[in-house]
């Protein structure tokens, strides 16, 4: 077997640990030069491919690569572009063949979500569709935590750490204020059609935190939310509300869609977290504050779940593994061997299970009464939060990478429309 | 001398090391057992002297006082109350002194900002005015950083640092996604008056991210502004906006006065951020993100400045030295004594020169275009942000006190009405 190279590109919302898979690939890449002889990266995830923008990873230093593993951010920029079907698009698969042939690549690493895991899905059938030899293996992450199979997905950790350590941390503010001022505190946070970011919000309760939770995957029922809130508030004096970017009125609307309109008629887009105090302003009279954490939750690298990025170096190293292994059509999952004491380790699905299939809260992980998890969620979510890796700090600020992402020479006279 | 009875209480909004400066005095004050017999702390600052609400530190193990140094937030509960003129509600004043004299209380040390100042200012005029001998000193403490003649104030370091990590994680990740999808980020951050806060967004300018800065001090101009957004996403692919809570239209109204109404005609109260936001979106047509900070900017122990916690601990350390010494109606200050390598050792400031006074931006901090911070500004800044000081985690949460805070038995028949 002559040694080919590898093509590894970031797709779809990054992460504070999708680096950190970059970082398994190209580690586990570089111990078998024999195999893969480069990693190009492609600029703006499947764009670079189609482009033929390709970034010479061997350009960078060993050091480099492994403080891919504590920076946040996608190292070689990432892109919301979905590949049409081959019956649909046929041009832009013969343009990733002319690509991939002109750079001898023979190994496709795709890092992304469930848009992403359909884009990998549809390279890994073109050996087959168009005689072009290639293995493609799909990198999981999501902070929706979304994706089917994978006990849970690399970046979700990070963010149910962060959104509960803030949560809590806020609430102990408003509880130090709520005598003569704040009693109510409304954090939104990300995660549009799942609420399982909003429920790390529920870890705290157990801290002693009156804390009520708005998921998407439930309808909002104004009257029994704000009753909700005043039971709270008079038994204890405060109130933390978690809210969900994607929660809805029963009529589907957004609550985050305010329908109001600025000076000039034009739509004002606000969030649902100020939607939702000063709901409880009108209602109830108390006096608030809110925070929209929106990419604060999601790059805070500063607070990543150890768990979490050695889950993420893990799959991206388990990507290369498979590879070399002869499949292809495939996806490293995490697997879930043990609650308590967890413990993990990294099985296999194959991408047609995985592609499109989105993964919601169960409903037996939300409370009974729609504003809270059970046990059996807490039970899901503690480990995953578990241990602190803190980034190297220089002149008080996280010591994070950024790599020259050297282009490789093109080798094609044609460029490419998007 | 026959000890006495010290009153501790926390004052206006909390910060993540304002806990750290109660560690401080109640540490300091239980090595004088001699001369300070224990420390009685108000319930929600100086409501608890008013209405006889006073908590038994003496009850806290030396373990629990210790956490206090790793715990956000205001132990005691704060408030927002201003006394009176001695003039204008001498019942007030009446009040302490009756409650003062149940519990042979003879130091007062009130931690708070400027308005507590005033606060504690009025309490150290009592000795003379009525009668009643107390010696008060000022724990300083504000996110704002707006205290006079102290060079900087205790919890505006942790909140530097985080708004600076804050804003670098989140210009990463614009970075990634710029190619196809957001290009603009903007975060809102507090300091209604004083933009020392937001210039800690300027922070990260040095790590080449094109960074503008929108201060309370500087008149906003929206064209300049989109120009400026313009140039740097035409130069470097995206932009971050760090605007503050206080930025203002040359009208005078705040950039967050939408004056939009909601169905039923409420004025609706938004963000800074979004406004600025969607005023870049119709302007330049930048798909963007937007956070508003709000509590968690001052919550965040996790992410202190370790010169930050050392600070306030050290002022709430001295004010127990400066009163034993026999001062009365004085602050401990930071006083800067170089710059590189930085050095702070703690002053003094006589009251009468703190109280109700703001001190703004030096005009030299920010640069002449009004958008940036200047290099006189980061020297100033930076060494506020050294150093990290973790508090301890327990199950992938921080482990945060909370008191028992069992009350003092009542002396006094009568009760206060506020």
């Amino acid at each position: 077997m002559t040694a080919k190279n590898a093509f590894y590109a970031q797709s779809g919302g990054v992460t504070a640990v999708i680096n950190a898979s970059a970082c398994g690939v190209i580690e586990a890449a570089r111990r078998h030069k024999d195999k893969i002889a480069n990693v190009y990266a492609g600029r703006n995830g499947i764009i670079g491919a189609l482009t033929e923008d390709l970034i010479d990873t061997s350009q960078e230093s060993d050091a480099a690569i492994a403080a891919l593993r504590h920076t946040p951010s996608g190292a070689f920029g990432s892109c919301r572009y979905k590949l049409k079907s081959l019956e649909a698009n046929r041009r832009e698969y013969e343009r990733l063949i002319e690509v991939f042939k002109a750079h001898d690549i023979g190994y496709f690493f795709y890092n992304g979500g469930g848009d992403s895991a359909d884009t990998c899905y549809k390279i890994s059938q073109l050996s087959e569709a168009m005689g072009y030899p290639i293995q493609a293996v799909h990198v999981p992450k999501t902070v929706d935590n979304d994706l089917p199979i994978t006990d849970n997905c690399p970046g979700f950790g990070s963010v149910a750490k962060y959104i509960a350590t803030s949560a809590l941390e806020a609430s102990y503010d408003v509880r130090s204020m709520a005598k003569t001022s704040t009693k109510l505190f409304v954090l939104e946070v990300m995660g549009r059609h799942a609420g399982w970011i909003a429920a790390a919000g529920g870890l705290i309760e157990d801290q002693g935190i009156p804390v009520l939770i708005l998921f998407p995957e439930i309808e909002f029922d104004q009257e029994r939310f704000l009753a909700q809130v005043k039971q709270k508030v008079e038994e204890q004096g405060f109130c933390t509300v978690v809210v969900s970017e994607g929660a809805k009125h029963p009529d589907g609307r957004f609550l985050a869609e305010q329908g109001t309109r600025d000076a000039f008629g034009h739509a004002q887009l606000g969030g649902a977290a100020p939607v939702v105090a000063n709901m409880v302003k009108e209602g109830l009279g108390y006096k608030f504050h809110w925070a929209v954490a929106d990419y604060l939750q999601r790059a805070a690298r500063h607070l990543a779940s150890k768990t979490d990025v050695d889950q993420a170096y893990a799959v991206g190293q388990a990507a290369v593994e498979l590879a070399l292994q002869g499949h292809n059509s495939i996806m490293p999952t995490i697997r879930r061997t043990g609650s308590d004491p967890y413990r993990w380790e990294v099985g296999e699905a194959p991408l047609a299970e995985v592609a499109n299939v989105e993964k919601f809260m169960p409903r037996d992980f939300i409370s009974a009464d729609g504003f809270g998890i059970t046990p059996a969620c807490k039970e899901y979510l503690f480990p995953l939060i578990q241990g602190e890796d803190y980034p190297p700090f220089h002149n008080g600020l996280p010591a994070y990478v950024t790599l020259k992402n050297a282009s490789v020479a093109k080798r094609l006279d044609a460029s490419f429309e998007l």
